[in-house]
């Protein structure tokens, strides 16, 4: 059987009009900002006039640790999404945007797949609405004003060497990891080292994708801390005066916009902040304003549950007050054979006992999800070479872990393949059976808040942290910023920090290398281990092969 | 009398829909794409689908070298927009997007004023429809992926002392004018000396304005040179290949964008290259279009006359195979006030003898125009403290020079002001007198067509160029670039390379710096002076007062 790509399946779709999408929601024509026929803008003002709207359920999307196999994360989302509305319910769905330079490196959209895609696709992973770069210029214009002001007379007495605030592009570009900047005279300012990282690294981003409406969004751009006096005084964005026209450049950029699913379904897709060192879920707006118009939100987070899904309860739920009614836990066949010790060649042989070595990390994962207080569904993304006893044993596994495992085949049907999850999702939304509850308080110390997270989601036995990090957190709780939430930056491979234990380990150390403050964004990010924020390209990045061909069309982005 | 200010006036436009503004000009809804409800891009294939129509006339507005009283071109180009509109003809007109960057520094869009203003005027002064974000990224990825072939072992052999392919960012940001790259180790590549200009500056830039379609678009970005070998041999971008993701990052931006006049008249917005380095023009797509759809198309060129029209005339035209039916130079009595010595602080004080005594600097820029072989008329942008013998004596000082000189009142009162002046221009432009020719052939040699400018354009005596220089030259002669025209980058406000010399000198020579190749936007440009590529922000930039209102509206940016 000849299986067509994602993106022969995307140009043969049959989009409709956003405005027909829009009035799905109840948004009328003059609250739509159209870019293109296909994409919109939802104004602030209709979105100001639906806060009195009751809030629809709320259904988060995560998955076991990501494996090279793949597990269909988004697109599961959006099949979840076209299943519910399949079943006759009210549903919208809620993504992330995609970030603009990987896609010139190695291969792949962030729009799901198969018969569950969002489009359009390929607007979506270049310029689409011009979110990213409106975060670019804003970061940016804070950049030069730094600089500009010690240039003039550096009247707030920034120590030059403790500039924290760094340059950003939507690119994978490594020459700009570390610079010096302002060399080649008295004209050009102070030289001194400083580096730019990539967009979606951005407090900007983080910021933008947690704050309520623009006010608060001026208030934490304000609230950024851009660099240090000699004697360690912050200096924040408000001193140096960008708050005010950052907000103005980001004032387009808050409003969430809508696309549609392949089956002409309304997908929000707003907002793209990195899931490690930021908390990596599409905006607050955006699932807030979805909520007031549909009666079901299909939501995702990054990586695996242990990051995005600890992060979007921990923090994005806690600071937005939303929470989840339930969760679906998104597993591949393939992904437990290769927890269960199968190399990625010889995935497609049946191996039934390799799918049961591998299981515990999901059930890792369902445990922990439970312990926020909120029900879990386990969606098994079929893949073709799945066989049924392979398929069934996931499903024993998980019901003897006191959960259910529903097969989904909405890669290769669309919402015909997601109706029994669907079914099952609403039905337990509906129950209302969720106590959700963030798993640590506010009122921890900023080390126990990543104590509790290394020791009851990663099951690790300690946090190792020298002084100076234990120091700087009780520094930053005299400043004021205890109450904050913790941003774990972990890899996405393990539940510990060596990326090549899968499974379901127990009794390791969880290194703590470095500690940031996210003064804005509203959390103090913890490191453990390297994380990357400015991206490499590959020997033969894919940008390479990227081009129009003779129907002007694009080939090679996907 | 009180006056409103233009962000005043602009607010309370009454836009149409720009489904309307299309219309006019025969554009259908599905082939304008718009941009909220105000904003639209035209359509590649409407473009294709109008080629066979016949072209309008094309009436080119400049100026005299601007002075700090400021000349109005840019109003005076819609004024006369709207006063063809209002004498009945089918006009539209055609300028230049505005950066982002020097709105953050200094006051003042680019959008017209009083009552001669093109709207939305907040979003042409911001991200707009994000063709220079379009702009930025693809010049960008371009030089990501050149220090990226290094870093994977340099098959091309690039001599990384001599990689002359910067990168840009849409900000005013001197600390990045000169930087070493590729710091901090092995992974980040091999430190290097580079830097950013302003995205306005960017060879991408030029060329999207001068592409004929998206298929010469690409072509030219492969002719881009970006770097020599030790043996001094060029490379291109064509050799990274990434030419083909270039294309596809611009290829909506390569669509003309379409907006509003305050009189709800079609206004072309489209590209926006320096008038030093570049040629300082609306794209050739924008303005062919329009010609294909209106009678008569009202455009301008940056600076004076002596930069803007001459590259306008000598490549653009060249290049686009137009022609201006009849060239309106725009003159103050201000200006000629100050050009006749009077101080700014002094400019409201009646002075006949001082505006006859600047009226030669006008003198010179119409005899230059009509050395292109176009008629000329001048329109005087009446500004309320002008007196009418001030008037009567720029009227007359034009009329012994063998032209007319019509005052208009565009600001104060919109199309009512410029009937006088449309009616004429209509005149000219439809006998049909114009017998187009630029003042130099391509046989010319580089340096004789260098000459040729500085003497017929400038009444220099001699250019001085040192042997390296003509060296330089001759190589790209024996190259095969010995065709091409040449871009001064001369200071805009005097005829001479010394901004201090106001009026019509003669006898002075033009020393040329620095000559550089900009290989795929097809001409050579002769550096005369200093010339910056990448400006700073001034002590306290108006990003400091650039905020939100209370209402949601911005303010400060104007």
């Amino acid at each position: 059987m000849e299986y067509k790509s994602d993106i022969e399946i995307a140009r043969e779709a049959k989009k409709r009009p956003i405005q027909e999408i829009g009035a799905k929601l109840g948004i009328g024509t003059d609250d739509l900002l159209p870019y293109g026929h296909d994409k919109a803008k939802v104004s602030q003002s209709f979105i100001n006039s639906v806060q009195g709207n009751k809030d629809g359920k709320l259904i988060l999307v995560t998955a076991i640790n990501p494996t090279p196999a793949g597990e269909g994360k988004t697109t599961t989302t959006v099949g979840l999404g076209d299943g519910l509305n399949a079943i006759g319910k009210k549903a919208a769905i809620c993504i992330r945007e995609a970030s603009l330079g990987p896609c010139f490196g190695m291969k792949g959209g962030a729009a799901g797949g198969g018969y569950a895609q969002v489009v359009p696709m390929e607007e979506m992973n270049l310029h689409f609405t011009g979110d990213f770069h409106a975060i670019t210029s804003a970061h940016n214009l804070l950049s030069a004003m730094i600089d500009n002001h010690i240039y003039w007379g550096n009247e707030l007495e920034i120590d030059i060497r403790r500039v924290v605030w760094r340059r950003v592009m939507d690119m994978n570009d490594r020459a700009l990891r570390q610079i010096t900047a302002s060399l080649g005279g008295v004209a050009n300012g102070f030289p001194r080292e400083a580096g730019f990282d990539i967009t979606v690294a951005s407090e900007v981003m983080a910021i933008l994708c947690l704050a309520r409406d623009l006010k608060d969004l001026q208030n934490r751009l304000g609230d950024i801390i851009v660099a240090y006096r000699r004697d360690r005084t912050p200096v924040y964005a408000r001193d140096i005066k960008a708050d005010g026209a950052m907000t103005v450049l980001l004032k387009d950029a808050m409003q969430p916009n809508l696309v549609q699913t392949l089956e002409n379904n309304p997908a929000f897709v707003h907002g793209g902040p990195f899931a490690n060192i930021a908390h990596g879920c599409n905006s607050v707006t955006a699932t807030t304003t979805a909520l007031k118009l549909a009666d079901y939100v299909v939501t995702e987070a990054g990586f695996g549950a242990d990051l995005g899904a600890e992060k979007f309860m921990n923090i994005k739920c806690r600071k937005a007050g939303i929470a989840p009614s339930v969760v679906v836990v998104v597993a591949t066949v393939r992904a437990m054979k290769m927890n269960g010790g199968v190399a990625k060649a010889d995935l497609g042989t049946e191996n039934v006992d390799a799918v049961n070595a591998g299981c515990p990390n999901l059930g890792r994962h369902i445990e922990n999800v439970k312990s926020f207080g909120v029900p879990v569904v386990v969606a098994i993304n079929h893949f073709v070479s799945d066989t049924d006893a392979e398929v069934e044993a996931v499903k024993a596994y998980v019901q003897s872990q006191g959960s259910e495992a529903i097969l989904c085949k909405h890669w290769a049907h669309g919402s015909e393949g997601t109706k029994d999850l669907a079914t099952r999702v609403a039905e337990i939304a509906d129950k209302g059976e969720a106590q959700f509850a963030p798993i640590y308080g506010d009122e921890l110390s900023l080390f126990e808040k990543i104590d509790t997270i290394a020791k009851r989601i990663y099951r690790a036995d300690e946090v190792i942290a020298d002084k100076k990090i234990r120091d700087q957190l009780k520094q930053w709780e005299e400043q004021g910023y205890g109450n904050l939430p913790v941003c774990m930056a972990k890899t996405q491979y393990s539940f510990t920090t060596d990326p090549s234990v899968r499974g379901a380990p127990t009794g390791h150390s969880v290194p703590i290398r470095e500690v940031r403050l996210s003064a804005g964004a509203g959390f103090v990010v913890a490191i453990c281990g390297e994380i990357m924020t400015m991206p490499g390209l590959p020997r033969v990045p894919s940008a390479e092969a990227i081009m129009l061909n003779d129907d002007g069309q694009i080939e090679g982005l996907f």
